[in-house]
């Protein structure tokens, strides 16, 4: 299989496995236990914590370890203290469904949030932002890196209209840890999601930087593991694995970037080359080095993903999460794309695992299956599918 | 080592290593993409769902999975619909943090929380349940089986009391799924927690068992997995461990609690018989067949702790949660313990991977080092240590 949807799911790095197995055999001990077992454990744990920080330029004591991206956002949201003069939310219409559902919660219960607008890039100005700010502002929280499209918000603007107003500022940045150079303190983050397997670690861990001074309040309750703010047994092996995955993403961040970047490169180039009435959606240079979004008009991405599946090539429509809720893309939506657009969209997302050999295969099984459903389309009248 | 601190956490069975080493390697597919390494990761999931149901006699649609027991637990108390006429909880005053800390914040939140007293067993009359139930009440949670002194409750008789008045029964059976033979439908229980790592799985991954019919809202909101009640990427590989450990539990459970339980009668008729002024707490009948807590009076359950540690054992005070908070033990406060009998109080927890050796070597370190710290004690006049 060729697998091009590392944007939902990453194969786990060896040495990051490696570094797991002695938590998964002998060194089984719970962090929270005074004997030995138990402070290996625990050592295991903040080495791993060092290593997160590491990766964005934070604190070790600015890592707050998660069960992934998802409670990472949730905890933001939920955490926040509001009151009646502070419980104005701000974010944007292309966030991942773990800020748009909490929100959608809060707004229920009484909190004002806006959602502000991208372009057909899906960027954001942040001039809209300036304008929905208010003295209620509790939060602002805007992506880093779009999930299906790619595209890169200017984050450091954004941070620092938020730093002036002295109102926390919150990235989910879960596709961009680990892709793209991340300096929390340089850019003004407040507070930052990340998620492991994004980035070659295991599945069910994730973390929350929280800039030292910032109050968030926690949302599960229990033994009080994590300062208490994050109740729960360890998952020692997968913060071990998680924490190996930052060291290596770290120490190869320039080099990967520039080898991803190329291979997505050579697929783009080929795609809008060869195929015709195809186009790439999200900004076409402030992008994820790992991702290419396309449309083909007349073709259902659905049918696409099957039929490339068939040719042993993993590919998305968008959002893996999404499936579960079967709606048409928010982002494309958000962007201003026809429902014609939002259906002919696919996306294909490279790692360091692909080579270029993958690469080519791709395009040809591309070009083949796109010609093959266009055959079939309702629309091949009204597109000049001619070229192919 | 001699691992004696089972309750803390447990060894994870080579099986169960084996079993999720296929998705930390190659199938690492997100368990929503629709492609095969998707497909893959989603049937592995509800295969493990299935063995998780089984353990427990459930429907494997009864199944939610969770990252862990306190999670469950948040889930249910946060979980759980309120209203202006349905707003009192009655738990015990022997929870976990796990219980205790959600129902703290509740409680100041606006809702009722009652705890029920314990006898000096820690045993709860179930009599006392039906004097707090009221018109009003929502919930009604208590734990199976103790974690500190491995006092097993009456959980059919307050079952049967929650479901004569329709009101949703919870029990914490983190400590016992696994351990001994429980099965929801015959007991009537509605909802019930359970943690991986307890029973020889992974950390990082647990279930809360929902009777179908009984709702609960949901706590972490997102891309909509877990039919909408917990989303987050699953964690595939610990779901996969956690499924075949529950299979291998409940293949072997009557063997293993006769074994396990062999090795606890041995190491208690021994202390109980060898080492002066120690008690042995929690029900001398109704309990874990794994748990051993003592009271050696004069003597620092820490010092024990660490002492024992010298000496190549692993053991514990109580509770390895409750070392976060540094509290003296909630559970012998509620059963009414004198300072003096806390201060001396010891857990050693077996588990299927201990020998008759292991328990041999125990006790006569052990005595040894009671004698040693009763020379130190304050005490030594008050009490008769003269046996030693």
């Amino acid at each position: 299989m060729i697998y091009l949807d590392n944007a939902a799911s990453t194969q786990i790095h060896e040495d990051v496995l490696e570094s797991m197995l002695p938590y998964l055999k002998e060194q089984y001990g719970n962090a929270s236990s005074i004997h030995r077992y138990g402070r290996l454990a625990h050592k295991a744990i903040e080495k791993a914590r060092k290593q997160i920080a590491q990766l964005i330029n934070a604190d070790p004591s600015e890592i707050l370890l998660t069960s992934g991206g998802t409670e990472s956002n949730n905890t933001v949201l939920r955490g926040i203290p509001v009151s009646d003069t502070s419980n104005q939310i701000i974010t944007s219409s292309i966030e991942h469904d773990a800020i748009l559902e909490p929100c959608k919660k809060l707004s229920e219960s009484g909190l004002i949030v806006d959602y502000l607008p991208v372009d057909k890039f899906a960027m954001i100005n942040p001039s809209e932002l300036k304008n929905h700010l208010s003295e209620n502002t509790c939060l602002v929280s805007i992506m880093f890196g779009n999930n299906e499209v790619g595209t890169v918000q200017k984050i450091s603007e954004i941070a620092k209209i938020c730093n002036e107003q002295n109102i926390p500022f919150h990235t989910d940045a879960v596709q961009a840890v680990g892709k793209i150079p991340i300096d929390v303190k340089e850019l003004g983050i407040d507070l930052l999601s990340i998620s492991s397997h994004k980035l070659h670690g295991p599945k069910g861990i994730g973390a929350l930087f929280i800039k030292n001074g910032i109050k968030i309040d926690p949302v599960i309750l229990g033994g009080g593991q994590e300062h208490g703010l994050r109740s729960g047994t360890e998952n020692v092996a997968n913060i071990v694995g998680f924490g190996k995955a930052c060291e290596i993403a770290k120490n190869n961040l320039d080099e990967n970037m520039a080898y991803v970047s190329k291979l997505r490169n050579i697929l783009v180039d080929r795609v809008l080359e060869e195929i015709p009435e195809v186009t790439l959606n999200g900004d076409p240079k402030s992008r994820l080095p790992n991702n290419a979004h396309f449309t083909f008009l007349g073709v259902n991405g659905e049918d696409l993903i099957i039929k490339l599946d068939e040719y042993g090539i993993a590919a998305s429509t968008g959002s893996a999460c999404s499936v579960n809720t079967q709606r048409a893309s928010h982002v494309l939506q958000a962007m201003g794309f026809s429902h014609e657009q939002i259906t002919g969209s696919l996306r294909l997302t490279m790692g360091v695992f692909n080579n270029e050999n993958e690469i080519e295969q791709t395009v040809t099984s591309l070009k083949k299956i796109v010609e093959e459903l266009r055959s079939f389309s309702p629309f091949k009248e009204k597109y000049s599918f001619s070229k192919t």
